[in-house]
């Protein structure tokens, strides 16, 4: 048992206290769990482009203060009230999305949208009381989709985190949190392309790389990555994308190219850029009798997806997917597994790591696209 | 081996002169098959919404005189060359679309829409040579999707034809060739619903009624029927339909009602209907996480179906389906199984029998919305 437990703990965490403005890292009060929370050692996160999009409050109601991060690997440091499936010493990974057990989605074997701890992106606090378990000065800041791992300690509904294999490198697996298992899951658990089949892949991305990974895994013949940036073409062959098309270079529809490519369609495709025309061309070069068209990216909310009737009647298959189907406390162990038996490779994804101290330097990679992944090491 | 073989045959057909005029039963002459083509005595044949629609010929090329019929059941009279899985003397259901085991349609486990003997409502004769089989006085008659079996000898290609129990009772498989399997396999090949589950079916004519009889034999507890035709709602009970929406009777969209019936959506939807707002109702009705709707309704040319993407990020799912996924030579035997073990009700289907002579009965009954399935007995 830790010695800070039931105690608040002082401990570093990046503030930002606006929107886009760059972090502060500060002195921060972590509160103890309550019932059914776990409070977290965090030691690496890594930052996805939905922090970005929520740090850049563009369209969305912003709340600041505010602790951003939801990619990370930590400890457990001490578990609240009721809590059985972790104890202090746990090796896990925080996830932005839960897993109550109890509800219809965790009772079915078809979906990880749980009721009660789905993502939720506007709200600040704790379930439990409503409340921040974050102070500066006895003033709250807010919580992040339930992780805020951009702090040395952070406190996380207890089925918001994934209990993994103690032997796990921390500093790679906790690129699982979000983007890689989004795009892994995507291909694997819902595209499911057969071994020596096709697959497109809409988006290359760290979400797209990361399903063409999973085509790579499942053993796609043909990967195709369609992109409008021609220089990642380059990288993605790393993640077993053997041909590319960029829709820029032709004056048909991408669907109509990549349908003469392929004798008429590929078997799969994922789209993994949240642009509703890639939406329609990702559904529309899928075979018919047996094309399977998988949406992961968010859109606009104004957008709306849109073709003729026929395209479905002809036997193709349209669905969507959040965080690639895994439901976390149960499956993301599996993953983690997966990669220690050498069959997921992570390291590819993650391209820079900086201190924590250095955090904004993750942003700025982000943001000019250098970086798939940039891990934040916390001690340094 | 029939005396008629590789003879002319002369028999009665119904012959369609011009569009929307009464058919004339005439005497034809059927040529012998050619090589892999089967000559079928046709025994027992019911009339299908397509037949009408084509026979009103609104919208579509005409091509008249031509001998409609799609739906039947019949004994082979004799064989082309190169015909292996028929002989004469058998049993068998002739259908409009086709399997000819060799396309990568027919070698796929996921597709039945066969390159080579797919549905074709344009072409009136035969592939082998792109002649008819029928003339009256040497001028020749058109086929209709291959199968024309208001006549009482017809040539159909062999990939056309399934070959079926002996015992099974012609004059009630004969619905299973077009739209009772059309409805049965989009509910239990493509929705797949689980036992205890809810189904939604839009549209309870004879292929929504199928479907319904597909929920009921997968065992699915609430099967909630859609129409705007209310007294369609008895007839339905004995399908299994046990709830009854008609959007006429709610201001707000069916699917805002349906989630409110089901805590959210139903788990599975089927559209019957062809109305594209009942495709968009049908697939947004569905519960997000594991909802799957299945599209059956042939569109007009010119409909859109639109929605938002979020809707599939929600893990939703949208397939639709040709003939219920059935491939014809394959599975259509085992159809015919499941009947005669009892699973499947075929007689509630059949709600009428005219003999030939009067098959435009037929007709009126199915134009004025008396009838489920008209059987016409060739011999009477």
């Amino acid at each position: 048992m830790s010695s800070t437990a039931g105690e608040v703990i002082k401990c570093k965490a990046a503030i930002a206290w606006e929107a886009g403005k760059p972090l502060v890292i500060e002195e921060v009060e972590v509160a103890p769990p309550q019932a059914g929370e776990v409070r977290l050692k965090i030691l690496f996160t890594s930052l996805c482009h939905t922090d970005v999009y929520f740090w850049e409050a563009k369209g969305q109601t912003p709340l600041f203060p505010r602790i951003f991060g939801h990619e990370a690997g930590g400890i457990v440091e001490s578990v609240g009230e009721g809590v059985t499936h972790l104890k202090p010493g746990d090796h896990a990974l925080p996830v932005f999305t839960g897993e109550c057990g109890e509800c219809r989605h965790c009772k079915s074997e078809e979906s990880n949208m749980c009721d009660l701890l789905r993502i939720n992106t506007d709200r600040g606090v704790m379930l439990n009381d409503g409340k921040s378990r974050f102070t500066i000065k006895g003033e709250p800041v807010y919580h992040f989709i339930g992780t805020s791992t951009f702090s040395e300690y952070t406190v996380v509904h207890a089925g918001c985190v994934a209990k993994i294999n103690p032997e796990a490198p921390l500093d790679k697996v906790c690129v699982l949190s979000c983007g890689i298992c989004t795009g892994l899951g995507a291909t694997i658990n819902v595209a499911k392309p057969k071994p020596g089949s096709s697959v497109a892949i809409f988006g290359l991305g760290a979400v797209g790389l990361a399903a063409a990974e999973g085509a790579r895994i499942s053993g796609a013949k043909r990967i195709i990555g369609v992109d409008l940036v021609a220089s990642r073409f380059e990288l993605a062959k790393k993640f077993g994308v053997n041909e590319f098309v960029n829709p820029k270079d032709h004056s048909k529809p991408v669907q109509e190219v990549i349908a003469e490519m392929t004798d008429g369609g590929v078997d799969r495709a994922v789209e993994c850029t949240g642009n509703v025309q890639a939406m329609i061309s990702a559904f529309e070069c899928v075979h018919d009798g047996w094309g399977v068209a998988v949406l992961v990216g968010v859109p606009n909310k104004d957008a709306a997806f849109q073709t003729h009737p026929v395209n479905f009647l002809n036997e193709r298959t349209l669905k969507g997917t959040f965080y690639g189907n895994y439901k976390p406390r149960t499956d993301l162990p599996k993953v983690v597994e997966q990669y220690m038996e050498g069959g997921l490779e992570l390291e590819k994804f993650i391209t820079h790591t900086v201190p924590f101290a250095e955090i904004n330097k993750a942003f700025d990679l982000m943001l000019n696209g250098e970086a798939i992944r940039c891990i934040i090491r916390m001690e340094d």
